[in-house]
């Protein structure tokens, strides 16, 4: 798997298809960026040339003297379809297509992608784009882009975007924030390699601490979820997608060669993956800055140095905001602050030096190492506004202290600095830049940034912590359903009754009302004798599918008059539906507690979730839905009932007692059980769940079979 | 009261008290700002010194040879106090004390700022700050602040600024932006001149077409509001408040000399008020930007033009994330941009002009002008990214196409520049910037301004079609109520019992149901046959507050059931309670519908608010509550009921009919003309209000009087 990745970020030998010595042209700029840095074989490729920059030139790819690792085409879109025949016939590695004018620009151009990839996939060359911006791999001067010069060597940050000018620019602005990149890879339309193989190689790249994806489709959707999970596990992934909202998914089809699939299953993938979201290009770079130059925190607690009070009090709002605290100092701490402050300052958090610019390097400093040495803080973040930002003291001495700790005595606390100052401040911005520590401009940015790294990190403390090994399904419930499930489509039917739905689940481990389909009120009666509690009565016909439309369904019915409601539900449904098939009346004991809402369906792209709600208003007016990919281990189903709103229903509000949180977990279980096991399971909606303290009863259930 | 305004933004006469020759020191630079630009008569005030810089100095302020409207106080605080003694017997109007020292550092220094205002009030001067920065008056010249140099003529934005530090370090950024502004006032600790006053002189004044406020605290709350809001009936105001968080009002208490009051009051305020909300500084100016260079658009439909497909994506999603549309463009429209285009390009809405970078000019001029002549879009954002952003003549014709529209063919349509370059920029960018065009970087920062914008220009439609006229109360309510509140008190007593509260409400045309204080089980009988509905029982008894504790309630009682509940629960309530003096039993006929819950308070700041909620797990799960200020319009009691989340609850989902949504606004405004005339009902508490289609009937409530 990882050949195509070697030939293309290391390899021993490059042809660049389509290279020219005019300047101007692509085919000189690609040139020019291969010969600044890369140290392997070069090849121009140019039927009219013999020499190129000092290359010797040769007519056809087959012509270089040596295998060619990587093949790096630039060519009108009408000659790539004979260069890739070249390609396979040279045996070639990888070729880059940057080339446009396939599937973005319609039909035929999609016929022309489609064309060249078959070549490639005959020939065993894998194909990169077309209709995109290159490659480079930093640390071994490769520039195999349209991009003009080679970027800084020691960088960890990988890039992957699939947007070329985007990319670029989000590209450009880490440059000038000196941030360093180790590998950045532009796959245009992806017509060959996917995202999730991306991901495999960069999750192995030892160069490589933190990967960044900017997306604007994807394809393979349940590969890249488990590449992104395999690749989350072992680094930081921060994913940015475009095409979420449906006007910006009806934007993306207009520009890119590939459909934008469904926001929900994606962004459910990611986090599920343990992956980070970011909202923007922008907001990407600034988690993966703050994620490769400093260490993760080890809670959520912001320690604030400042120079002005009112950006102190501002910065302090917008970490409340996002989910951060800023708690009071302890009495120690202040009290080793204090006798460095003007006596009218305050060292409780935000510490406010005040404008008292000469002691500020001795004022900062301290408090800083303060911060360090105590126990109070997770996080620290100086503010640097105006004077403090541009004085080179402060700022050296912030610098030091800062590595001093990091460094020197291993103290893994992340520092970022919330810059206010403008453009005069470049110069002592990269002395902190320099020294890997993240400047961010303005609170909220910063405010953002340090939330969205915390709470990076207490998933993956969640996740540590999430109970290990994925349970078995009982004894003979796959047996059990598979016969039920065959019986159903014998019948040629693709609904399945309650009970049917009811006993899947039991076969599964949920737990389900006790219930008898009665032909008659006086077994209906004694049913309801047995039970001793309220019951409920449902129609059963295969012909009626919304019982309640018909007044098939009666709650609450005390035992003794079960009877006189059994005929009445007869009589009604009769007069309703007089053509309907009645199989009798299910008599139910009635459970009483929250309801909830349970279901699972299957996304084109990501294949099968689980879904979780609060019943009533919940779903209905809230949308107040948890999803999870399916399968999904026991942490992730925990995690789904704390990430509803209604979430404090099930811990005890309103004088309720807390319900047993376990059962409804088993039974999200059960339905991904289902999902994963019976791939004719379309739809699974378990609606009421009702849960007590006493356990999640399931009390009534549909089911969609797909035809097959 | 618009005298010291005057006084202070347009003196006639400056002295400046502390002034100095010496370099470096701050009544030096104080000297040098008013020098440079300040047309009227400055007299420096210094005993030591006969002439500095040229003007004769005086050794007091009384010693000046003329009258004096503005004195600029530059003197250690210690000093200040009989510096201000000089300004009132030298008839001084304006005294600006730039010093700090004072409440900000502690009870020293409170007491000197207290002994300072005193004589300041005695001698009618009006004291600005102190601890605070100082003022401006661009187009006068003026420059009576501690940041050196002059901004430039021109400008109408003008800024209020508690802090400092970080409103001069707005100002910076505005002015790197090319914002030129009006008026600059830093207020510091507020001792004397109040938001309020600032708030009325800005909105009379002809030179400020936008003001913004950037406050650590309010004080005079009530006064603010309403000064507020008149001046957001005549020009925008961008509001940013610091310390709204409980962290970040701890942190203010300890920077500022005041507390900084209930985040919700003061939030309601702003939003009641017609002014915007920022939520940090760097948005505040964001805003006022587009503001103050642009018409306000006449909707939210977005059109973008972009030389990179995933920006224009990104920009799309965003800007429907903060409630804009991006529809796609009709037919007509795309006809006359698709000639433009590349065949592969799309002209659906962004209008993608790809990267042929030779055709920008033509590309965007004409989209630009074809989205300015259709009807299609309200609001027009050019995505100007790398190549289209550096080339000088895309960026002409972009400028001159939007000038055209505005200026020469006065087409109100918005136009701001989503930019996506890095520094190499500047030029381009203040290109436009002069132009009065508004330029904001990366799509985020751009779709949330215009979002603001038109949330804002929304609003300012929706309160054009308020209901105009304050109704007025039902004849008599309020002698009714000021008996019942009378009598109450009499006794003694600060709790209403819930027929006297629903007394008082029935007074001010809120519906209550029928209900009858029964005193035996046949009195009940006999009273719940007149309602022929199902009934509610309560014990009545000054002594139990909290009825269903007692087992007190009972509901959905069938009329021929009364009796025999109503023995039993006297006889449960005697057995829990043998003390409590039993007034009766209530009988009540229950009403069915939405639970809602209504009620009242009091903010010390603010004053009476009213409150509205949905019952059940809306106000206790979600905390989903609406507040406004009292007295509040019909069309504000209108709009709390669309504020929450459940609103959907009452238009009629879940196979309900939609409620009567008037009924429940007659009882805000009952709640809401109580807490106007009785300033001793210091809550009430109705809860629940029941609403159908049938109208809201006050269920139950409670009240709590002041000790007056």
């Amino acid at each position: 798997m990882s050949n195509w990745g070697e030939a293309a970020f290391n390899p021993r030998s490059i042809a660049l298809v389509g290279a020219s010595g005019q300047s101007g042209k692509l085919g000189y700029i690609l040139m020019k960026n291969l010969q600044d840095g890369y140290p392997g074989h070069l090849y121009p490729i140019n039927p009219k040339e013999v020499e190129i920059m000092g290359y010797r030139a040769y007519p056809r790819i087959q012509d270089a003297p040596d295998a060619v690792d990587l093949a790096v085409v630039a060519l009108p879109p009408e000659s790539c379809v004979q260069a890739m025949r070249d390609c396979a016939e040279a045996g070639v590695n990888v070729a880059l297509v940057l080339s446009g004018g396939f599937a973005e620009v319609g039909a035929e151009g999609a016929a022309r992608q489609q064309a060249m990839l078959e070549i490639a996939q005959q020939g065993g060359v894998r194909l990169i784009g077309p209709n995109c911006f290159g490659l480079y791999n930093c640390n071994l001067g490769l520039n195999a882009s349209m991009g003009l010069g080679l970027p800084p060597k020691g960088g960890n940050i990988s890039l992957v975007t699939q947007s070329g000018a985007y990319g670029m620019a989000i590209f450009g602005l880490a440059r000038q924030r000196h941030l360093r990149f180790a590998k950045i890879l532009s796959h245009g339309n992806k017509a060959d390699l996917s995202d999730h193989e991306i991901l495999d190689y960069l999750a192995d790249d030892d160069e490589t601490n933190v990967i960044c994806l900017f997306l604007e489709s994807v394809s393979h959707g349940r590969a890249f979820f488990e590449a992104l999970a395999r690749a989350a596990q072992r680094k930081p992934v921060v994913v940015a997608k475009t095409g979420r909202s449906s006007a910006g998914q009806r934007a993306a089809a207009s520009h890119t060669a590939a459909l934008t699939g469904d926001a929900t299953a994606f962004i459910t993938a990611v986090r599920q993956a343990g992956a980070i979201l970011a909202e923007s290009g922008l907001e990407m770079v600034d988690i993966a800055e703050a994620l490769s130059r400093q260490p993760i925190p080890a809670g959520r607690r912001v320690g604030i140095i400042t120079n002005s009070g009112g950006t102190g009090v501002e910065l302090t709002d917008l970490c409340e905001r996002f989910g951060l605290r800023v708690p009071e100092l302890s009495s120690p701490v202040q009290a080793k602050i204090t006798p460095l402050l003007p006596t009218y300052a305050s060292p409780r958090n935000p510490v406010d030096v005040t404008p008292l610019w000469a002691r500020f390097p001795a004022m900062y400093g301290g408090s800083i190492e303060a911060m360090y040495e105590s126990d109070d803080v997770d996080i620290i973040i100086p503010i640097l506004l105006q004077r403090s930002a541009l004085m080179h003291e402060n700022v050296e001495t912030v610098r030091d202290t800062v590595l001093r700790y990091q460094r020197e005595r291993g103290i893994a606390k992340p520092t970022y600095i919330c810059w206010v100052v403008g453009n005069e401040g470049e110069q002592t911005q990269a002395m902190l830049q320099d020294a890997g520590i993240p400047v961010y401009e303005w609170p909220e940015r910063t405010a953002r940034t340090a939330a969205a790294v915390a709470t990076y990190a207490e998933m993956r403390r969640a996740r540590a912590a999430f109970p290990i090994g994925q349970e078995t399904p009982p004894a003979g419930a796959y047996q059990t359903a598979l016969s039920l499930l065959a019986a159903v489509q014998t019948q040629g039917r693709t609904i399945l009754l309650e009970n049917e739905v009811k006993q899947l689940l039991a076969a599964y481990g949920a737990r389900i009302p006790r219930e008898t389909l009665c032909s008659s009120s006086d077994k209906a009666m004694a049913v309801a004798q047995t039970f001793g509690t309220a019951c409920v009565l449902k129609i059963v016909s295969p012909d009626i599918s919304h019982k309640s439309d018909v007044g098939g369904v009666r709650v609450g019915i005390a035992p003794d008059q079960v009877g006189t409601v059994f005929e009445a539900i007869l009589a009604t449904v009769r007069a309703k539906q007089p053509s309907a098939h009645i199989l009798g009346i299910s008599v139910q004991e009635m459970v009483r507690g929250q309801e909830t809402i349970i279901g699972g369906l299957r996304d084109a792209e990501f294949g099968p979730l689980v879904m979780f709600g609060l019943g009533g208003v919940f779903v209905e007016v809230l949308h107040d839905i948890a999803y999870r990919l399916v399968p999904a281990s026991t942490g992730e189903l925990q995690a789904m009932l704390r990430e509803v709103r209604g979430y404090p229903l099930l811990t005890g509000v309103r004088g309720q007692p807390a319900v047993d949180q376990n059962s409804l977990i088993m039974t999200l279980r059960a339905v991904a059980w289902l999902l994963d096991a019976f791939p004719q399971i379309s739809e699974l909606d378990l609606n009421p769940v009702i849960v007590s303290a006493e356990g999640a009863v399931v009390a009534d259930g549909r089911a969609i079979l797909s035809l097959s």
